[in-house]
Order: C-alpha cells, then structure tokens, then sequence
C-alpha cells in the first residue's frame, strides 16, 4: 500500500457544525428585523435546497457557479417562501454569508494541528475558495490548501472533484485520504482510487441523530472525530 | 483608503532564496554522479530560462503549462549544455523538484506568522500548487491560500493574475496588498488596484547584489524584510 501523503476534507459538517451555526446566524441578523422562526429548521431548509441546486450544475445543465452564488438563489427562495421583504442587499448579503462564519467542531482544531505535523492537509469542498479561507480565518483551521469545487471546476461527487484535487497535488489517488462524515462522499472518493476515512458526526443534523451512523465497516478508517483519527494515525 | 485585508506575496526571491537552495539540491544530486559546476551559476541559468518559457504562455504562443513543467524543459536545455547525460529520469525529476525545497529567507516564517493575525496570507506565485504546498511544507510557511498561476490560470504580470486573485478572495483590488522583492511585480499589480509594499532581498541574486535596489518611493509600503513590513503594518 503507497504512503499516504495528504488528508483531504470534506468541511460542512466533518470540520464544521453548518446546522448550529447557520440557525445562530439567521437568528442574529432576522429578529431584529421582527422575525421569529424555527431558526435550526431555516438551516436544515437551506441546505437541503444546496443538492438539487448542485445536481443542475454537476449534470451540465448550467454553467460552473460557486458556491456562495448557489446559495443566494437559495436563500432568496426561502425569504420568499418566508414572507421576508425587508431585509437590504447589504443584509442578504451578511445573511448568505454566514456559511463562512461556521464553528468547527470542539474536536477540529487540535485534531487537524496535530495531523498536519505529517500530513498535508488539503480541503477538498463543495464551498468556494473566499468561503474556505473566511471560515478558516473564524475557526482556526490550519488547512496547508484550499482546494476543491472552485479549483477543480466541479462538485462532489463528480468524478474529476477527486482526480483534479489528487492531480494539482501530484499524488497518486492511493497517496489520499479522503475524511468525511458522509458515506456517498467517501464511496465517490473509494471509486477514484482514494483511501477513505469516515468520521462520525452524529449532531450534524441535529437531536434525531439523522447523521450517516456507523458504517458497515467499508472504509480504511473509522473514528468517532479528529483526536480519534489522528491517534489511529500515529499523529 | 479602503481597508487592507489581503496579503499577496510573490515567492521566488521575496520569501524564500531560490538561489542558494537550487544550487545546493543541484550539486546535491550531480556531484554524486560525478559534475562539477558553478553551483550558484547553474541556478541562475536554470532561472534565466524562465521568463522566456512563460512569454510564451503569457503571449498565447503555447496552452497554460504549469511551471514544473517548463522548468523541467529548462533543466533538460541546461543537462544538454553540460554535456549532463547520466541521470535516470527519477533523478531528473529529483532534480527537477529542487525548486519545491526553497529555503525561507530567515525572517520569513517569523514575519508571516505575525501578519497571519491580522491579515489573510495568500500566494501569488507563478509556481504551481504543489510546489508551493510542498515549499510551505518544507519551510514551515503558514499560508492561508495558495493561489497564483495555476488557479488563475495565467502567469505574472498578466493582468488576469492579479484580477483573478482579487476575485476568488471576495476582495477589491484595493483590499489586496501585493507583496515583492520585484518592482515590476509590483507595478503590474498597482495597475491592477493592487496596493504594493516592495520588501527588498539585496542577496536574491548573489553576491554581485543584482537585485532591485531601494525604488523611488512609488509603493505604498518599503521594507528591509517582513519583520520590518509586519511592524510597519502594525502587526
């Protein structure tokens, strides 16, 4: 087996509480302007509007669009549905970034400090590059390269997500490792001839624990977050 | 004035000495096999050939080539004007790879870590994405990104590298503080909105000090090296 070189990260919800952070956002910026609502569930509406949005794009029936674009059409779908007229551009605008003000999980930063003493550690996301930095920036997270969506000019999981981030880092597929909390992410990733680990997260989705649970035991690592991962690789 | 947010550093001769580490991984690797050379003036041979091969990128002559490439054509011109014919092509490409083991000047990595507090780190260098990685690697340099030519898909002093930058950060050009030993560098990005701090490196072409003296006052910042930049930048 080839020496792994570089981790690569998917980041919401592996690195970063999306969900909890999202719903802290929208609340700080909307009840003062007189709304009350479901705050975790205007999160979990957001995101799931971010599938189908990439589906069109991963599937060719539009042009390479970034990340924060994507979710601003999102987000103007759901202040429709919700009723919201008054907020200013310049406040749709500090809304739709709050995907870059996401907190990692209590675990991430020493985690990652700790497997980058030996690993590159690249993220390898859905999210475009003034996104990464912007939440690496609020987070601490100490990334050796953003790479991902806007430098491969694809999203996950479409197949040259994971053989252009292995490419630009000239590495053999099998020199990566892929760490993710979802199981399709790392399926895709296996498919390219990456190494995978799974990290479980259960509160991504909230209390009901709607996380991908425990897998069947398909990946090269399984650990319960990143202290748990960097043991396992003498890190 | 608006605020500054972005540093954007050139990196050959402005953070690491390009000179001295290529001839000492060259006489590394060829004295072994039994050459002899002007260590120093094999490096800056190898050097010369540089612009030549990116003219023609950048005049649309030849497709984006990615700079490991076309410093391997450049170390195979140089082998054959040596008469160098026994190197294996892991040698050769051993040797090729000196350039992603660039030792920092010696203030570098200090000078960095303090401007990393208050400002966001990125490269803006014509070498491709892994060297740059494995040159942060090799050299303990904490960049936030790693932009530059294979990202914005155009070498300096395009325009494109500069507007590029700029746009993947989310930034004005005038938020982006470019950063280099090298005053046309500099210039090229001030034409771009680009604010400039020229920081000079008299040793980066040897001891006949070649390198650009102290310019006529024309940036917005001047300093002896990125201690002296961080302090006057109030970090």
């Amino acid at each position: 087996m080839s020496e792994i070189k570089a981790l690569t990260f998917d980041v919401f919800g592996t690195v970063v509480d999306w969900r909890g952070s999202v719903a802290r956002e929208a609340r700080a910026i909307l009840a003062p302007k007189g709304h009350d609502l479901d705050w975790p569930n205007f999160a979990d509406r957001w995101r799931a509007l971010y599938v189908p949005a990439m589906t069109e794009v991963r599937e060719g029936r539009r042009p390479f669009a970034i990340l924060d674009d994507l979710h601003r059409e999102n987000l103007l779908t759901l202040l429709d549905q919700d009723g919201i007229v008054n907020l200013s551009p310049p406040e749709i605008d500090r809304l739709n970034t709050a995907w870059h003000r996401l907190d990692p999980w209590p675990d991430a930063v020493e985690g990652l400090t700790r497997l980058k003493r030996r690993f590159i550690l690249a993220t390898v996301s859905n999210g475009n590059i003034a996104l990464m930095v912007n939440l690496a920036k609020w987070g601490g997270l100490p990334w050796d390269v953003i790479l991902g969506s806007e430098v491969a000019r694809a999203y996950k999981p479409a197949p040259e997500a994971y053989d252009r981030t292995a490419s630009v880092l000239q590495l053999e597929p099998s020199q990566c490792l892929m760490v993710a909390a979802h199981t399709n992410d790392l399926r895709a990733a296996a498919g390219r001839g990456f190494r995978t680990a799974f990290v479980r997260r259960p509160a991504e989705f909230g209390p009901l624990e709607l996380a991908d649970p425990w897998p069947d035991g398909a990946f090269d690592y399984n650990a319960a977050d990143f202290l748990d991962l960097a043991a396992q690789m003498g890190a």
